[in-house]
């Protein structure tokens, strides 16, 4: 059975999505979930959530009396705050209580304490862990790596993510043989910036499908499985395709709604445009893995709702029992 | 009389989109536009606009032999080919013939060329000149360098871009005292990569309303005037929100043309679809100016239409109105 250890207090919406999250997800894929949080807040919560009958067993709460809030300075807050949800979670993963940590805290609270508590997989040498976000595109998902985690890079962690972003394609969304791209400002060879072009032959020399520069529109348009980015330009990249869904969404809504009959016709085609909106969605992932430690680490979005929770630890679920770090570690050890 | 050099062999429907272009801009504005190639492929092209009366003596051909092609490496391309349509319309420009030149060829070329023949400002010291993307948002446009010249930058140079910036908003879109901010992986102070770091107070230092940090998607959201990039993630960012409104357009139509009754409904809405595409087409602005030389270059879209041409002739008319450049080095040299 999986175990996933769950930050209560993270996000904008907690102790109440994710504890609303963790009903549904017990109830769905039978994940055994631990609550960890302040107990005194968690249990009327969790109390409200209705007839429980059959997963009672599979909710439980661990106990964290601190929290580290969304706009703590991470390094001091994980330093000060030794006894929060988040570093409550990690050592439970650390010491086999459960087998993976998904929270919708505080970003680099999370990417402080895993690394901290977990520390990389041996071979993996870059600052931080890598962000990879799974993003919805005209053939499937996109698997893109690092969106924030490392604003600067070195060449080998390019090399490294291209590898570790190839194998979560590869055994998360299940590609035979995964394409490999890196984000430049131009397809031709030698355009990028200096990093990018140091690290393009050590990427070539590694066994996988890696195949040149590619731009910013062709990843939505799906051209290829994974692409390879320094944590800047890659965060700039997310943050600009949720900002146009939502610019572009927002011009329709204003556009078809400007006299009555367009407004009447737009009503008739609400289930399309939902579906749509739902496609292009966060929370239909839920959350974005941590690549380079030893341990499942899911960090969901800030703003999760109880929907965009169950799906993170879902998420959080299919790694586990897909052996993704185990399989990563091995790939890498092999290599080296 | 506003003259304008227009390279009518650059971009995938040149001659034809320059040309069908250079009439209408000739007729709508009256500036007097010199057509600049292979005067054997522009002569026939041109008689076949119609009737030209009125606005004949508006379009002038100058004879160029060599053409730099798309895919062609800039550097060399610019010093083996010295009479090109791109070096003789720069060099108009150099020798007081022409006011402007705008292109919508090879953009490495038209940098290359630009910088050569017409030299930076006194005070700019990047590497080229900034590429300045004016992008559709919520609230109107916002204006974004570097969208892809400088892969790599130094801090000084993002300060001179912020201060370009600021001038270009408030001399070319008419705002009083223009928001400039930083693009980052993140709104806090610190956040950043290094050489962003580095900049934030050189920014600050300078006589323009500076906000700090936005997220990508802060931009279209309109919440700010000006977003000063280095030109690897500014490219990213330009390329990424273009996919983005093409795979968004794609899916929409997708889903309400999946069964006979949305299609009809969706047929109604055809004309605020348009009104929403129109506000989101680079065709609008048509063309990106370079930021830093002494002289007006603009750089069309590579795929531009006539109307794309157009524009992009029209924005070059405005910034030779606005005095854009001499009011750039006029207030960089205040500052020195």
């Amino acid at each position: 059975m999986v175990r996933i250890a769950l930050d209560a207090m993270g996000g904008d919406h907690a102790p109440l999505a994710p504890i609303a999250g963790a009903v549904r997800a017990a109830r769905l894929w039978g994940y055994e979930i631990q609550l960890v949080g302040r107990e005194a807040e968690i249990r009327p919560v969790l109390r409200q959530q209705g007839d429980l009958t059959g997963i009672e067993h599979l909710l439980q709460i661990v106990h964290a009396p601190e929290v580290i809030e969304m706009g703590e300075h991470p390094a001091s807050a994980v330093r000060s705050k030794r006894q929060s949800s988040m570093a409550t979670g990690i050592d439970l993963v650390k010491a086999g209580g459960a087998d993976a940590f998904v929270s919708a805290g505080n970003t680099g609270g999370v990417l402080a304490t895993a690394l901290l508590g977990l520390r990389r997989i041996s071979g993996v040498t870059s600052e931080r862990p890598a962000l990879v976000a799974q993003v919805p595109t005209l053939k499937g998902y996109c698997v893109v790596l690092d969106v924030g985690a490392n604003a600067d890079v070195k060449p080998e962690w390019l090399a490294q993510f291209a590898l570790m972003g190839s194998l979560y394609s590869e055994i998360v969304l299940g590609r035979a043989k995964p394409s490999v791209a890196t984000l430049s400002n131009g397809e031709e060879e030698g355009k990028g910036n200096a990093v990018l072009n140091e690290a393009v032959p050590l990427i070539r020399a590694l066994p996988i499908h890696y195949v040149g520069n590619v731009e910013g529109n062709d990843i939505t348009a799906g051209r290829v499985d994974v692409v390879v980015v320094d944590g800047f330009a890659g965060n700039v990249f997310l943050k600009t395709a949720e900002g146009v869904v939502a610019t572009m969404t927002e011009l329709i809504r204003k556009e078809l709604t400007r006299n009555p009959l367009t407004a009447l016709l737009a009503l008739g085609l609400r289930p399309g445009f939902r579906a749509v909106r739902t496609r292009l969605s966060y929370e239909e992932v839920g959350g974005v893995p941590l690549l380079g430690v030893n341990g499942v680490v899911i960090v969901a979005h800030g703003r999760s709702s109880p929907y965009a929770i169950q799906n993170a630890i879902h998420q959080a679920g299919r790694c586990v029992e897909l052996r993704l770090v185990e399989r990563i570690r091995d790939r890498l050890a092999a290599l080296a």
